[in-house]
């Protein structure tokens, strides 16, 4: 055995015996947790069979839609019941019931459908940057978040716990959007550009929202920590609001009335009346000349 | 047939029925659609044409550099060629308008090279936390979303539809800065960070900006929707000009003067003469010992 | 040769030729530079080996751990040290430095298991939303974020160059966290929901901080550039301070003391003495009804 053998042996060993001290990062059984790339990956064949002329399938290659949906729902039901399986069973529940959870699950994908179809016309709408359905789809992160979600959400409301969260966590990487599973958002739900939008676990939307890059709809302080689990924490936000970037409605028991619009960067912790328009007072700001410009038409002032 | 294979059948049959309702997401043609992992695909190889001596290609390992770059050329002409040729056909444009377009985008390729070097030299220079040119290459998002910037406003400057904007929003994912293939871009820009950035699509940027994280350079409002398309809605950042982390910059009339410097968070509506410094006036904070702290100080105040 | 390949061999000739003007970015030898995707590899590789039981090895499909392991440490081995002395070459080291420099951060895991175990019960302890340690492992962008900086601090005070910031702003593009390997960071660190924030290299956070989405622990101002390099230009965190989302603390003279809680959206650029609550006194803002709006009770105010 060369030096840098027994080097990398010794390391090995001491890792191993790092292995043996009963914390949670110890524990060794990753045969009975669940596959965050078999997730995503399912993810990615619930968006084919979402959108059926918008994504190419590369690996079956057939071209009779029947086939190919058959194909995709076969594999789905085959890869997630497996994976509902494996997040369900110290609950004591089989197999067979992670079945019967991913058809109900499945049974949905018409009325999600239903559903996406508004916040793909709510987005085509409300951005003068879209110039056809088919970019939305392609390219909006928005639209992405929201069509994760949405599939999320039922696995939620199936009692399905870690998966809904993997799902979301998926699309927030991409997107930067941080929807949580349990959020109750209404249809025709529009998100422009995204990045660093928050929305609790509690949040209820109405129909017909648009939110902007940097909003955080959140809770007041979360210091509580696990003692306010379950716990309403989040705001409602009632129909026709319209949130601008980097606003932040924080709070339970924060309720944005209908037909609200709330000014970029406006930071709300009590309710507002429907059909108010809520903007910060002008910030106050200093303006000075900073004189290290030369060849300067302020050094004249 | 099993119970289980019947009630899939069920599920495939009910979806294939909710394919039959003629809205945008139950169009079928997937194959006139463009194809995203190509695009994304062809902006790698891009990237490796544009800095030939930072990124290994592991497919060709051809060593010669000459016929690295043809073999990458000729990929780039054909992938690109075909996916430019499917967003164009609407338009009743054919495969040889297609190739035409491809080849004046290649051409551009030595002026996009001379712009970014700016852009490196200007990432280099501005951050003291950068060690080397070739850490920024690896490392540093800003410098990879303005060169698929870059890219992309060549291919959007040739009136292609939807491939700029998948181009763009593939680096909005990867680094949270969405800066629209329309807007117009000066050399020596640099992004610091860059989470939360947005840059839409009529904003004109002068030479030797600086743009830190969770800057917008946005519009007023987008409630007219489809009906503002077209118009300049975005503001313009002359020469020399520094924008500190999560400043707003709204709306087509506003015109930030050269050499301004932007203060963090500052919230700006309305133009700015030239070699201002603007800043908030010092937030207003509330500072009160909290009391639920043992052993503290500031329980003798 | 066709018209199209003689229009294509233009193409090429042009570009290698504009290879020939000496900048950084014309710069060609690619076998001597690090490979991000072999240091991407690696991440996730060592993830493995941090928590051995949650991730599933897809390549060996060896069910005995210290077989794992063994594969995994090697193939670490052999993977990081090639990457390092790459990156060590240029200040005439060896292969065999390389190899110690690996080793040395090897025998570091035990170490950095112990710190992100207290930084996974943070995670757990702290969000009422999370059911359970393995949904943190799994889906929580903070643990990732932290996770890698902590093995790419280890690798920045063995005084590597580039691979460490090459790791973290990986995370940074998977999680909207950019956090620089050269900050200095306690136990028990927790960063809820997490797109854009930025903590600066030479940030001190001490054990128990919790951070929300879109804080910066930045510098006050960078024009400084290149000469500020290796200067204190963040602040500093002690024990048991919480941020909450969107504030910014920025200086390197800037201490918040223990205990403090920093509120939403606060704008810090000075010392605060510890166990203070800090707000922003409340925003003033406009309210009101926007007369667009039919059949609303705010009309008859």
């Amino acid at each position: 055995m060369s030096a840098i053998e027994k080097q990398i042996e010794g390391v090995v060993d001491t890792i191993l015996q790092d292995y043996q001290t009963g914390r949670e990062i110890d524990r060794m059984e990753s045969f009975r947790q669940p596959d965050k790339d078999v997730i995503i990956d399912t993810i990615e064949k619930l968006r084919r069979i979402l959108f059926p002329g918008y994504f190419r399938d590369k690996t079956y290659r057939i071209y009779n839609a029947k086939h190919t949906l058959s194909t995709l729902i076969e594999d789905v039901m085959f890869n997630l019941s497996r994976q509902i399986e494996l997040v369900i069973q110290d609950s004591g529940k089989t197999e067979e019931d992670a079945r019967e959870i991913c058809l109900s699950f499945l049974r949905k994908i018409p009325q999600i459908r239903s559903v996406v179809q508004t916040d793909l016309q709510a987005a085509y709408d409300g951005d003068p940057a879209a110039t056809s359905m088919a970019e939305v789809i392609f390219s909006y992160p928005g639209l992405f978040a929201i069509t994760v979600y949405r599939l999320a959400h039922e696995l939620y409301a199936l009692n399905v716990p870690m998966i809904p969260r993997i799902m979301t966590e998926y699309a927030h990487s991409i997107t930067g959007i941080d929807i949580h599973p349990g959020a109750t958002i209404g249809q025709y739900f529009f998100i422009d550009h995204g990045t660093g939008i928050v929305i609790g676990e509690t949040t209820i939307i109405g129909q017909n929202v648009k939110v902007y890059q940097g909003v955080t709809l959140g809770g007041l302080s979360t210091r509580g920590g696990q003692n306010l689990r379950g716990k309403r924490r989040h705001p409602t936000i009632e129909d026709n609001v319209t949130i601008y970037a980097n606003a932040s409605i924080l709070g339970g028991e924060t309720v944005i009335g209908q037909g609200c619009v709330i000014g970029a960067s406006a930071f709300i912790t009590k309710s507002v009346p429907p059909c108010t328009t809520v903007s910060m007072k002008t910030q106050e700001l200093q303006m000075k000349p900073h004189g290290n410009c030369t060849g300067c038409k302020n050094f004249e002032q």
